[in-house]
């Protein structure tokens, strides 16, 4: 049966993101190149350029891909919690995502390591829903009466910022996961504290 | 004159630091090989091994070398500030001073992220300085009457990773320093107001 050609080049593309994924798992990361991943696909190199212009693009859309999947870690909480508890178990199911996509796929660290400096839209896209999260919860906190606070979003990026040690993938890498459930805890206490006495 | 031979091994282990600065600095640092520098010296490699058994333990060295001149960074202050402009004060002091080495020296920066996994003392050391320096400005801000906290020790730790943000070389080596600074005036608000409420 023919192919609207829209839809191939969208197969197109997803049949070379499963297969960068492939062999960066199996290879690394680095030792990967885009005609590395054409070849395997007995496709030419220009016409892996044609989808990803770059290495960073091709990166941009895995981490896409990995992070949107990633809708449990933004789940609703089963009881009403209060804002406190939300908080902590919020940062909880993150920090166990993010230990377990290390874990499973150590290619995304280094990933993550080589285009740090590209500041990929997959990784601003998901610090917005971390920081989204973290309005929704807030705003339960102000609702009631525990939180104080004028301006959401700034209390809610804030918060992100703090978290970077317990959340960041280059921070937690090395840790143990003893050590960083500590300190989440104590990060959190801290903002909880802040967030009752803020005049922010 | 005849020099004693442990004279004669520190100055062998000055001249390869400052060698390999020099070749970082020129070359970057994952171009240079402990071969080149050994040659660069007109030195065998097994030289070199024998004062610096790997690549990290030379980088841990040279971070040794240059952090531990940082001395104005934890200088006193001059007046009498109250603690949370002594906090502002010192984070921003730290933050300009992590930007003026990414920024003077490029291979600085390729060398924390080449060595992440290895958890260098250097950078151990440098932090328990930032956290004796956070113990000292609460310190003075309990004796004030402003902040109250039991477990001086937890706080400033706490303190420390909450300024990860604002302060390791990998989350502010690509924004710029107007969203450094007043991401780091946000932080401390809260940290701030956070020691003013702990019952920590």
């Amino acid at each position: 049966m023919a192919r609207r050609p829209r839809q191939r080049a969208e197969e197109t593309r997803e049949d070379i993101l499963s297969m960068a994924e492939l062999l960066f798992r199996q290879r690394g990361f680095a030792a990967v190149s885009i005609a590395d991943i054409a070849s395997s696909l007995g496709m030419s190199p220009a016409n892996v350029f044609k989808h990803f212009r770059s290495k960073a693009s091709l990166v941009d859309a895995i981490a896409e891909r990995h992070l949107g999947k990633a809708t449990d870690r933004f789940a609703a909480f089963d009881e009403a919690l209060p804002p406190q508890d939300q908080l902590l178990q919020f940062v909880l199911r993150l920090l166990d995502g993010h230990l377990q996509d290390i874990k499973e796929n150590p290619y995304i660290f280094e990933m993550v390591l080589a285009t740090i400096d590209a500041k990929l839209d997959a990784g601003n896209r998901y610090r917005e829903r971390i920081i989204q999260k973290l309005e929704d919860i807030i705003r339960d906190g102000i609702a009631s009466g525990r939180y104080h606070c004028s301006n959401l979003r700034d209390a809610a990026s804030t918060v992100a910022d703090v978290l970077a040690s317990v959340l960041h993938p280059v921070l937690i890498a090395h840790d143990d996961k003893e050590t960083l459930v500590r300190r989440a805890q104590h990060i959190v206490s801290f903002v909880d504290t802040a967030l009752q006495n803020s005049p922010c």
